[in-house]
């Protein structure tokens, strides 16, 4: 099952209805992975053009690591999928049953790995947007504006998917663990994000 | 030529490539689409559940409005093509061919168009998210934060679009117009949206 190889649309009407997959997960490793082709679509603009020689071989760089996390995070999109089912399962075990809770704690804790992944691939797709905002075609800087905006939404969008795992968690400091590095990763890429984006509004306005 | 028909990888794949389209407010709006439709898929977990009877003719109205937008989302993403496309040739006339200059303005003026009807559904979806985070069930509440979040973006994202063309017209009072009403939506709907998201981290965490 590969819900990246559905069309757009297909994605979008599968989204909205009540099937457990794709959800916020994927959907966020999708937005993210949107995010990240625009950053590239900056450094492909760039490259080739004589006022932008200079930096030429750092954007060629740049872009070959957009490239791997653009594909990271289109391969998160299934990946969630995969994770969140034994989750989707275990809702549906009687109340009574003994193994109940360990089945899904152990489910819990599958399913908030890919949302984590996605947060980090996220956090680096916005430090590689400063790069393409920075030495960048002027000429494309409104797309790495609207990439650091999709990238950023998409790190939100992960972090609700890992705080409404680690909420329902007996093992708390396991959940406390987690929730710790989110939280850093979103109070120091949202800033970064947000500081990107402003630099782009005062180049274009 | 069809964008949303083709698969998620190959939008991200040729958003990633130096093609003229899709671009940043293609991508606006498939970002908005995505975010509509975590709202829908809220109401879909929310209809037929016991314990939201009461709300359920609302919530089966709020997801006729939302499909609705969703789908004009998804048709702007084409659509955003389509008015881009004069403004890319015009980039290629002469500089010193004499019809040059209306040429542009005329393109400037089609390529705003889409990029703001992008931003009065995105606003539409926001209001939307609203009534889904308050009315819907608990247990897709993270959805409805992640969706609002999306649409934000997307508001964002085709508000550059707006602004790179509105900067490079000659008329400056049409230019005024557009960008008053920019504003006045990102002024208004990035609030509201702030505020649906931190209601929905207040019940999350």
């Amino acid at each position: 099952m590969s819900f990246v190889r559905n069309t757009c649309t297909e994605f979008v009407e599968v989204l909205a209805s009540k099937a457990s997959v794709p959800g916020g997960g994927g959907a966020s490793a999708l937005v993210g992975a949107v995010g990240m082709a625009l950053g590239s679509m900056v450094g492909s603009l760039t490259v080739g053009k004589k006022k932008y020689a200079d930096v030429e071989d750092d954007i060629i760089a740049i872009m070959g690591k957009a490239a791997g996390l653009q594909n990271e995070l289109l391969r998160l999109v299934d990946e969630d999928a995969v994770v969140f089912e034994p989750l989707s399962k275990a809702y549906g075990i009687p109340k009574d049953d003994p193994n109940r809770a360990q089945v899904m704690e152990d489910a819990l804790k599958l399913a908030c790995s890919v949302p984590m992944d996605i947060m980090r691939a996220c956090a680096s797709a916005i430090e590689l947007h400063d790069e393409f905002a920075k030495k960048g075609s002027a000429l494309a800087i409104s797309d790495a504006g609207v990439g650091v905006a999709f990238c950023k939404s998409a790190l939100m969008g992960a972090s609700l998917n890992v705080f409404i795992n680690t909420k329902s968690m007996s093992d708390k400091s396991y959940a406390a663990g987690i929730e710790a590095e989110a939280d850093e990763l979103l109070s120091k890429y949202c800033a970064k994000a947000d500081e990107i984006y402003d630099s782009v509004i005062k180049r274009l306005r």
